[in-house]
């Protein structure tokens, strides 16, 4: 979502009250695992393991809006101080130790712990509580003065590093000189002394390098350390981390305070991670690895082996036990594949924190089928456990991972999957190398244009150097599965040359490249590739999903093959047939571009004849492969001019093939051209003045439908006998409406040239796109003259924003940069402004027409979060290119059981 | 207003019905003025005459519904022949006659009336109830056979040729020819007998071009009249003319049906028009002309030559007085200046007809301030009797009137004014003719971009080939006050060859045109002018117009001249000042370009550092003469690529001023290039990513506001003694803003400039142009920041509509053609769209800040209706260019009164 200012608004507000009314501190018996928003992840689960009687080293949490708070004001809420010290206490009696007590002391762990995991913060304080006295205390309690040294040694450098900004190098050069001055190479070797030792060079490097003594008073210490974790939230790695990733700058962390337990106090005491199955493949097995008589850190650290967790049923069959015992426990509460840290104590395992697993989406396929058949998860929790956005990488070629890229630029992941291929600047270099030479290429230009369509076909990927999301490249190379990186504005591409320069670099056709279209990375050479294909699984889980989701998904789909594609991935008809691209084919070009130079009726005549031969025959072959599913067609949309040369070689090549004079092609072409073709004489405006390409495009569909109803020999197979079902059912579609005149005036054509028709053996509806803002705003007029509205969310959003998708690479990045936009409105539906037009649109078009039929065809309806303020909306059907077909699928289906957990939470 | 559709629905409406609930015939007595729409605006005056007890011939009306429903489904509806024959009887017993009696016959004349008055419909017929047997009741009761005779010849030709269709001439040709036989000229001379023959011919002539025998039964005659009326509505004049007048086909026309009284029956008798007052100098005094012993049709025939009115002072002093007796009681009721039609009977006075009279604005500002000193009307109905649409008439000079004009091309009426001069293509060619010539010229373009507004300013109009209402064109012309015709599609240029053709008439360069900007038409050679200047009417009733206005009324102002000039035709402020024309002017563009073409930091500071003193000196000369009235400075706002030059001689010329290479300003223009500017890198977005520009210009209108402040002596003679009231009032405008987002961050970046200086003398607000759909969508976030909103209108209607304003000429007129809009959105605000938009935004924006400010400068400011609609909207203020000033003060005083007017209504 777009940030709609809201947040900062809340800051306002936030800085205007004197005292805050929440809890600011929680024990972990207070919390449960859905406060992630104010104890943040960790805080959260830890509560929640305690509740279900999971052995936690217990311990309490400052809530993410003491930070928020703290970071705003400077200054803690008035309560804030009473709070710690009262849930302090209760930590003490708990533990039956006392924080900074010379004979029993309380130690505590301080940790980080964002709603949404975020690397770069402060993470970890170890040991904290200790000094010169405790240090005594814990060596009283453990009888182990090496391990007491030890510890206070560790916590000193964590300490001094995280809380004040000391490099950890100058503590490791001291370690170093020690261990070498001893002969030494682990630290292992070091003995009580040695360790005593480098504690006091510490502390002496601690008052030399932050200008005070290392602070003795443990509440000193947690004080320090509770604004090391607050003031890390705002550090610039945090915040990079939070722009790449889209999260809010606004709220803040929280800190986890817990006790200590350790896994160095003997060989009965470890340290492990695990994740509950195989986050790689999912199989039904506990993995991970652990460390005997360690530390988390050391586990990290890598200078110990650690052993494959399964190895621990050797070592320790009670332990073994009692770990797949947590295992079964969390994995039946949390119903999902759990990511654990834990530390064993003497014996004792203790849970240190859970979180689900990362996997891969072949693991979080065949983990969610397996978990509904073991009864721990419904097929709708399944559903809603596979994450939508990652299941186009299923679909597409990926360079395999691990494998080193030497990125040479950036641009848009403009439509998923990897290519390699040699680079060529134009069509007829791609035909050549490919027909003749069998290479691969990819095809680089600075924006492609309709004339690049066969160039692309050929490609093995596209790389332009402008254009958004939703340019040209993106959009074509999406319906076609194809990769491509669009908007790579460091390209300077010198098409007279041959060549492009990248910072310097000159790369000449014919070289070699490789395109990640998931990620917009451009590489030199050629990268080793995966290919991947749709697993059973994810089969089954498409299936379940298509039996919950109340929107029908369609695709955008311009031939065929696309059709057939589309059908193979789950869609159940055609959503946007766009009748241009097939004006675009080699062999139908030169017709159009003689019907737009046509010196009279005549010759115009014979010309839409030709075409309307042609149109039926496309026609024909879509709807057979489609047969009685929907498909919308729309009638011819760009702007003639599109369809006419650019360079003076290819006018006159058409002036001869057509037999004017070059004059005559320069001038029509002047004629047609446009300041802002995208708001020019293009869509329903054709229809209005040239009625004769409509009628053609009608009576060429009517052709087509009659003629496959004609057959009347379908496969029968899916098991319809309804006659009614089988009959073909197209929905011609007008483009660009922003009057509901231009509707009634061009419904008047089209139903004339059907009722010219002696029979209709087939269903039709005539309906509109809906990609004007006015539309929108007069849809209560509209939908009297349309039987379905299609949103058009491209061109919507384009004239919503005032932004053309062809020019807003020029300004984006810098939006983006200063957080002026999250994200490409292109790629996601801007709920706030768009979507509030769509909100009016839905509203006033069923108000005069109740049950309007009502889809998406932009290509944000191939995005989950656009899916499901789509199903909020109320639409009766999405449709996007076939390869994101799945994702809204996936998508559709778990906005509708986000609505059901929303109905039954509000019953 | 556009149409919306709803007409149309109505219409559907009325077919599903089959009876209607409404009265379908009125007599006189029961109708009144008021009632236009159902009785149209001859039988709602006839009515209201009657009412008030002037002598008017009775009889009734049938309604404008009855029209309607019979062009709709072919039939009457059902109760309307009984209401008919009801109304027939009731005008029987008034005029103690009898319809179609032998001895007393009842004569009537049936008469078309729309609520708008419209020529091209079937007029009138007289005498109808006329045949063989009742021409002999007639004669009975005038004793006068020749007279009865003439009548019932009249009344042959005039229903034969309006109710059967005949060629009137073919009549002509009969009465021609008895006339040649019998020797004579006049018709005055035929006697009885040769009057029964041609009645006899008319007769034979109807039976054999009809097919059928004329209609002796009066009721038939009725009946067929009645139809015709009816069926006039849809003739193609009729049609055409409502196209050209922006009439709503939907509706019909009321019939009247009058009891028949005769001028021409004697010399007692007379007939005559005559206006109450000078229609074109308003003098307070009768005029017109009537003619003895005649009917209607003999004065405008021309035969005999009518009297002027004031001689009926001495032909029948009785009369005389009859005739100013009821002037005086139509202006006491009518309180207004009347146009009348009248017939004497034997020395009584009837009224056949009283509407509101047509007169010049001349006139129109006399009788209105006229009748306020007499006590007839209010000041507020003085200010509604003049249509400010006309005053604009006022400003310029014209083409006079009576010269014949031969019309070469007819293009956009873009801005009003006619202007004669020597055809040039380009600025050099009209500096040339201008400063070393002293010819005056009219400057060709295909389209004017901002480098040609030297060529603009010198020449005497403007006329392009392409470009609608709001081209650049248009909308600088206005701004000078400067005739254009715009969009004149059939020009041909030729800049190469210096000529231009039109429809194959070959135009050199040098060669003289006139335009006339108020008609948009062009013609070859000069026309006569008359020039035009502000009368003292006029400016009394802009005086009294401002008294009662709510709404500000300020003027689109670029420099200190045009300030002037606004505040001399009565604007309150500057609503709109754009500073990328400062930008254009010879001695900055070369700046804008070394700004733009810099390579370094320190070239570019240095550039942005002379572009500040220049903008300083522009913005103190602006204050200067603005003072402590409201001016509203828009941040730069076009495209950097406006900015270079187009052909390659002006890109050498740059390179070799700057000193760089050709290519290099080549690749800075192809970097700069857009497909669609118009949605590009434009407005608030050049805020964003080049700060600098902004600040630059922020620190300009500082300084210049502390300087002018610092004067401290400015002239206090309009007795403003408030020290408040004397400081400085700019408003900082940023264009564009689509985001939130945008616009915070530019305020910071505004708010830190201005806090960098010392000390701030003046005051001043930060706010933003509404001009993007989506601005209007998230008002109520955008207003947060913004102190005041202002609608941009051009730009919103182009988004709104997916219009581009430089390419909309493609198709518009095609949709004007074919009804689709009734005229240019650009004009007009379109309240159902872009109004629907300008709505939300005022909730929205006032929603989230209460009482916030509220304007538009769009050009639609100059527009009455459109104004109407901003009051409606509970705008502060309207800004158009400053020959609209008056226009836009005028309707804005109409719109105060009219909610006035409605709310007296509703209470």
């Amino acid at each position: 979502m777009l940030d709609s200012g809201a947040s900062f608004l809340a800051r306002k507000r936030i800085e205007r009250s004197s005292e805050v009314e929440y809890k600011l501190v929680y024990s972990f018996d207070e919390g449960n695992k859905d406060m992630v928003d104010i104890l943040g992840g960790k805080g959260a689960n830890l509560s929640e393991m305690t509740k279900i009687g999971i052995s936690v080293p217990f311990g309490f949490v400052i809530t993410t809006q003491v930070c928020e708070y703290f970071l705003q004001t400077g200054r803690y809420p008035d309560a804030f101080a009473s709070d710690l010290q009262e849930k302090l206490r209760l930590l003490e009696v708990k533990m039956v130790k006392r924080f900074g007590d010379r004979h029993n002391p309380l130690l505590v762990s301080v940790r980080s712990g964002a709603a949404v995991s975020m690397p770069g913060m402060m993470d970890t304080i170890l040991n904290l509580g200790l000094n010169d006295e405790t240090v005594l205390g814990l060596i009283d309690k453990t009888k182990d003065e090496r391990f007491a040294f030890d510890s206070y040694r560790r916590f000193l450098q964590m300490f001094g590093a995280v809380v004040l900004g000391i490099d950890h190098k100058r503590f490791e050069k001291i370690l170093g000189a020690v261990k070498v001055a001893k002969g030494v190479e682990l630290d292992m070797e070091l003995d009580s002394d040695d360790l005593q030792n480098i504690v006091s060079d510490y502390k002496n490097l601690i008052a030399e390098l932050s200008g005070a003594e290392f602070p003795q008073n443990p509440y000193e210490q947690l004080k320090m350390a509770v604004e090391a974790v607050f003031k890390s939230w705002t550090n610039d790695r945090a915040i990079t981390y939070r722009k790449i990733h889209g999260i809010d700058d606004a709220g803040g962390t929280a800190v986890t305070i817990q006790s200590m337990v350790f896994g160095n106090i003997g060989n009965d005491s470890g340290t492990g991670v695990a994740f509950t199955r195989n986050p790689s493949t999912g199989e039904r097995k506990i993995y991970g690895e652990f460390l005997v008589n360690a530390q988390g850190e050391d586990v990290v650290a890598g200078i110990r082996t650690p052993m494959n967790i399964e190895e621990l049923e050797n070592v320790n069959i009670d332990l073994y036990r009692q770990l797949l015992s947590v295992k079964e426990k969390l994995e039946l509460h949390y119903r999902d594949l759990q990511d654990i840290e834990f530390t064993i104590e003497k014996g004792k395992l203790y849970l240190l924190q859970t979180r689900s697993g990362k996997r891969t989406m072949r693991a979080a396929l065949k983990v969610a089928i397996d978990m509904v058949g073991e009864g721990i998860i419904t097929k709708e929790e399944a559903i809603m456990s596979i994450d939508p956005n990652q299941i186009g990488q299923m679909l597409h070629p990926q360079i395999k991972s691990g494998v080193e890229r030497d990125i040479l630029a950036k641009g848009l992941a403009a439509s998923p999957g990897a290519a390699s291929g040699k680079i060529v600047f134009d069509t007829e270099k791609a035909v050549e190398l490919v027909k003749n030479h069998g290479e691969k290429v990819i095809l680089v230009r600075n924006e492609t244009s309709p004339e690049d369509i066969s160039g692309m076909h050929i490609a093995e990927g596209i790389l332009t150097a402008r254009g958004g999301m939703t340019s040209h490249a993106a959009v074509v190379c999406r319906g076609m599965g194809k990769c491509c990186v669009s908007g790579c504005e460091k390209l300077d591409i010198n098409e007279d040359k041959r060549e492009m320069r990248v910072d310097g670099i000159v790369l000449k056709e014919g070289e070699t490249i490789t395109l990640d279209g998931g990620t917009g990375e451009v590489m030199l050479g050629e990268l080793e590739m995966e290919k991947a294909k749709i697993s059973e699984e994810f089969k089954v889980i498409l299936e379940w999903a298509k039996e919950i989701k109340r929107m029908e998904v369609r695709a955008n789909a311009d031939n065929p093959e696309d059709c057939k594609q589309s059908l193979s991935l789950g869609a159940e008809g055609v959503g946007l047939c766009r009748t241009e691209h097939m004006f675009f084919d080699e062999d139908r070009i030169p017709l159009v571009r003689r019907l737009i130079l046509a010196q009279n009726d005549a010759v115009r005549g014979e010309v839409l004849k030709q075409l309307e031969r042609i149109q039926t025959k496309d026609f024909t072959d879509i709807l057979e492969v489609m047969r009685n599913r929907p498909v919308v067609i729309r009638l011819l949309d760009p702007p003639l001019h599109e369809f006419l040369p650019r360079t003076r070689a290819q006018m006159n090549k058409l002036a001869q093939e057509i037999g004017c004079t070059v004059d005559e092609v320069i001038k029509v072409s002047n004629s047609l051209h446009e300041v802002n073709p995208m708001m020019g004489h293009r869509g329903c405006r054709l229809g209005v003045t040239f009625p004769e390409i409509y009628q053609m495009q009608v009576r060429a569909i009517c052709a087509a439908a009659n003629r496959v109803m004609a057959y009347g020999s379908w496969d029968m197979s899916d098991n319809q006998t309804d006659e009614s079902y089988r009959r073909i059912n197209v929905h011609i579609e007008v483009p660009l409406i922003s009057h509901v005149n231009e509707l009634r005036f061009i419904r008047g054509v089209i139903e004339e040239t059907i009722n010219g028709f002696k029979e209709i053996n087939f269903d039709y509806t005539i309906g509109t796109m809906i990609e004007v803002p006015r539309a929108c705003l007069t849809a209560d007029e509209i939908s009297e003259f349309a039987d379905f509205f299609s949103f058009g969310t491209n061109d919507l959003t384009q004239m919503t924003f005032g932004y053309s998708r062809d020019d807003s690479g020029k300004f984006l990045p810098e939006y983006f940069e200063k957080g002026i936009l999250k994200g490409d409105p292109m790629g996601k539906i801007d709920q706030n402004g768009v979507g509030e037009l769509m909100k009016i649109c839905v509203a006033k078009g069923r108000m005069s027409k109740p049950g309007l039929e009502v889809g998406i065809c932009g290509e944000q309806a191939g995005d989950p979060e656009s899916v499901d303020f789509c199903h909020k909306l109320g639409l009766d059907y999405i449709s996007c290119s076939p390869f994101r077909v799945p994702t809204a699928i996936l998508s559709a289906a778990q906005a509708r059981i986000r609505e059901k957990q929303n109905l039954v939470k509000l019953s």
